[in-house]
């Protein structure tokens, strides 16, 4: 593979190796420099061998980029990682924002991944099949206000809701409240699919329904699907049917 | 790989080989029979060699999903193909309905995929980084007056918005509806993108806005991107803030 670009923003998809696209794994292994959280490097050292790698905490993304961008700007290959797609509440924005803030001449591409949604959603059994809302309910860096209207608007107009960033030791209440949101318009058993760590090693996945959500079993590495109001659950899958004559 | 499944439904990507993940293309590389549409059967022509083929028409999906079961419980290790992730608007969701409605025993498993959202907001920026709803425009199987609500409801809580399907020769009014409802709440300069063919040979990406889009240039093979309040366009990349401090 030819590295045309000098910096790649890639999704590594949500877990193991096996879930990255060949053009991600083919990358990852050409270039010279790997940038990411500690915990999505380590879902791919397998592949490493001699990239030099520079990883920093949690809420560093500013660091990491600025340390991705510096690399490529002195001539090294470089990638900044994300799991699952880097598009979906991930590097990509930040990395694009900056560098058009900055000005900077730099050629960049990002590679799509897996996103979590999908991810889950094929551990379930089919319940994205039909129209759905992708919401984080996480209120660092958006208002309450909005996340709130947007799960009454997905609630009212009968979407399958994934929720990303569900929960936290910081934020508990938030689940709760989406939840009660989508009871006053959804039956309460309405399917819920709860996967945690898809694709990795402690994955877990539990089926519930809306009234019953084990809120203390959701954490931030967490996915949950909300069914619409055709969902339906059998041979512990979920399904919501598009309307094929079977 | 030790295929311990009897049936694989995959998504292979939006288009080339170097999107299907590395597990997808390793299982399709080793069942011994592959069902599909044709035309995503000619997108992985390459890893094939002496898996059986079975293809048919665009809505046979009853056919090929009943010939790909059997095969499985003839005792053939069986894959059936999806563009993107077959989880979204697949062939997942109508392969396990008619299982569990025809009370099958069979091993199957869902394999997730890049699905064509994500392919074309990586083609086109970092568009979806805020939350977002998925949306077809197809109404053969959903009624026209639920698509409409949800459009409504999508545009209404400013979500950044993904449609499929948005125009085929014998559907051709939808967009233009779907812009109208998007008009009365968005603004006239919303971003918008347009990808035809993601990673395929044809592959076309246009920028435009919602004033302004081209209807014409929109068909079967196009997803079409309408942003939220906040997403920009800058180098000819769109771009949906988060709210990180940069
Ligand atoms: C900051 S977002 C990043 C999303 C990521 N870029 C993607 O496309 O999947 C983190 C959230 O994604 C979801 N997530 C990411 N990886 C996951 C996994 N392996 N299993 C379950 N949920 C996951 C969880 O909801 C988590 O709180
Ligand atoms: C029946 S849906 C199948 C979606 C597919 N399962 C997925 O996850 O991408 C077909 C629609 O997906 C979108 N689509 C699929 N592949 C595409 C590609 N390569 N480029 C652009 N749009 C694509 C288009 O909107 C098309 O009308």
């Amino acid at each position: 593979m030819n590295l045309t670009s000098d910096l790649y923003i890639v999704g590594i998809g949500p877990g193991n190796l096996k879930q990255l696209s060949r053009e991600a794994y083919a990358i990852l292994q050409e270039v010279e420099v790997i940038v990411g959280y500690q915990r999505y490097l380590d879902l791919i050292t397998e592949l490493i061998s001699n990239q030099q790698l520079y990883s920093s905490g949690m809420r560093a993304e500013k660091d990491r980029l600025q340390k991705a961008i510096s690399f490529a700007r002195s001539g090294k290959k470089t990638a900044i990682i994300s799991s699952g797609d880097a598009g979906v509440y991930g590097m990509a924005g930040p990395v694009l924002e900056y560098i058009n803030q900055q000005k900077l001449e730099l050629k960049v591409e990002v590679i799509p991944g897996i996103t979590a949604a999908n991810a889950a959603a094929a551990l379930l059994g089919a319940p994205l099949m039909h129209d759905y809302a992708v919401i984080s309910l996480s209120d660092i860096l958006t208002s309450w206000t909005l996340i709130k209207k947007r799960l009454q608007a997905a609630a009212g107009a009968d979407l399958i809701t994934v929720l990303y960033n569900p929960r936290s030791s910081r934020r508990q209440s938030q689940l709760v409240t989406a939840q009660k949101i989508f009871l006053k318009v959804r039956s309460e058993k309405t399917p819920v699919g709860i996967v945690r760590n898809a694709g990795r090693q402690q994955q877990e996945i539990i089926i519930t329904n809306l009234q019953e959500i084990p809120v203390q079993k959701v954490d931030m590495l967490t996915t949950v699907i909300i069914g619409n109001s055709q969902t339906y659950c059998q041979n512990d899958q979920l399904v919501t049917p598009r309307g094929y004559q079977l």
